[in-house]
């Protein structure tokens, strides 16, 4: 491997995405330390606790079964900004667009962005466009930055895990990643469509019901639910134990994911969450979520447990346990 | 001209820009009427009143003598807070970078974004980091999000220039593009170099010394000190008058105009800003700007007139009289 150039594994999310981070650029930009990152920043503008995120989105093809480039950036930035607790109020949109796009597609791409915006209850309040020479950029990136308030005092941190709590799943994993791959090689699954949507909502009953009890709150998007859980138990400094038979798999993403010979667990989601959650209350809080239309399955897959920092163990279904890694490479470049 | 098809005109701040942002972008995404676009969108966060921009940076060559497509999107993200009167706090950055690309590249433009940022007294405190497949992107896009805070309750828009106030321009134009024009044509024009700047401490000092006094701050990026008087026209329906001997250009920037047959009141600037002031605060706020170092050459170019909504008038050189039009198609594309 050459050390010297930037490769598609360093947009992951994985084992090479955390090393540019924690080596390069977060070290450069903020001058923060390693695993520092969260979801978006808390900021303090007088008495207001605010959230501040950005997402970059390449996603090929800008269309796809269940949503939009458009869509994907409003979605992505509201949950960034849900995952830290905070509502979401408003995003900014810059469009880097291809000399020759249609507008016809820009148009459905926009009004897809608009209704994301509006059920999501956010506002697009700023923007840019720039559009450069045919073949620079391909068709259309989007990048949204979002701004929410903490409405309340909970810590709700990648760092807050304990031992004894639960960790609870939203819904079945993969189908985004999985979704945007078929449409890419234009293999046709019924029934097969992204879950991108804005969780904001289901993140609001869940801090209705367990407020205080929730300790973190993580969308598994790139690098999935096990680069995800691994994150978790490297900044909480905890092992994590999870039970396979409680992962959620459709069908579709579980035979996709078996002709490719793919793992639906480092899969991207974008309308999933994880939370850590006190053990007293996560029975109540799985029943809560399943009464949302986007937490119906809802599923306690497994425990934080003390042991070696930063490790996340799996009871396999045929009974084994085997060790979790963070996805190492790049398993699908251009999914979000 | 194809209408169904997105051109590099379309990106250019000019007309065609004007056009494609009335008809659909802004209209779909925020539902605002046309001619509503401030640099940055104002927002209220409890008691603390917040400015909110975002800009996208695809400036080639990424390097160029005056800095980097780092700094620049430091600098042009912090502008456009501080055109609203807001003081710059907060930054994020998300970067989409080329397969391939250097990392030792990367590196330096990190840097310069990094100390950038430090000198205009700004946090970059979330970002996001993309990597798409070679040819897909052209070496590296840069879009820069901020939040700053009104610590006043100045109004100072678009829409406030009244007749009889005084046009300021705080330095020479057409620095910025035409150094990236000679960078990318390979033309060694020596002393020429961007003007790429961060302009914060400028207005904070121009606020000190005339605060209810500046009715407009607006910096003449895409589309140059022209397109951007001409937005002013038309959003405080008034005429402007200029003097064209009073419009300060440098001798490198007006060779390279005469050779290309360029207008340098169209060719984008990045640390210059335009200012309508109240007539009475005009001559002390000018000298108030000489004495900082952004604003050693700021001059008085010209006057609001009661008259036409949206027109641009400048008394030539020569003693003429010529109607000044917004930027229409693309004079130069990726200059930001």
């Amino acid at each position: 491997m050459n050390d010297d150039l930037i490769l598609l594994g360093h947009g992951s999310g994985g084992t090479l995405s955390h090393r540019l981070l924690d080596d390069l650029i977060v070290s450069t930009l903020s001058g923060h330390g390693p695993g520092e990152q969260n979801d978006a920043a808390l900021l303090a503008a007088g008495e207001t606790r605010l959230a501040f995120t950005t997402d970059g989105y390449v996603v090929d093809p800008p269309l796809f079964p269940g949503g939009t480039i458009g869509s994907l950036a409003v979605h992505g930035t509201v949950n960034d900004l849900a995952m830290m607790g905070a509502r979401p109020l408003w995003l900014s949109c810059a469009l880097i667009i291809e000399e020759g796009f249609s507008r016809a597609t820009l148009a459905e791409i926009l009004s897809d962005m608009r209704q994301a915006a509006d059920l999501a209850g956010v506002r697009i309040v700023t923007g840019d466009t720039k559009v450069v020479p045919r073949g620079k950029v391909d068709r259309i990136f989007i990048t949204t930055s979002g701004v929410g308030v903490l409405e309340h005092d909970l810590a709700i941190h990648g760092a807050n895990a304990r031992p004894g709590d639960r960790i609870i799943l939203s819904g079945s994993m993969g189908d985004h990643g999985i979704a945007i791959m078929a449409a890419r090689e234009g293999l046709p699954v019924a029934g097969l469509a992204s879950d991108s949507a804005a969780l904001w909502s289901l993140v609001e009953a869940m801090l209705g019901q367990a407020g205080p009890a929730i300790r973190v709150l993580r969308d598994p998007t790139r690098g999935g639910v096990g680069t995800t859980l691994k994150e978790i138990a490297g900044q909480s400094g905890v092992t994590l134990q999870l039970d396979e038979q409680q992962l959620p798999v459709t069908p579709q993403v579980r035979g996709v994911c078996d002709i490719l010979g793919l793992d639906p667990l480092y899969v991207a989601n974008e309308g999933k969450l994880l939370a850590v959650v006190a053990p007293e209350a996560a029975e109540a809080l799985v029943t809560c979520m399943r009464r949302h239309p986007l937490g119906q399955q809802a599923a306690i897959i497994g425990t934080v447990e003390q042991g070696e920092a930063g490790r996340v163990r799996m009871k396999t279904v045929v009974g084994g346990m085997r060790v979790v890694e963070m996805l190492a490479g790049e398993q699908l470049p251009r999914i979000c």
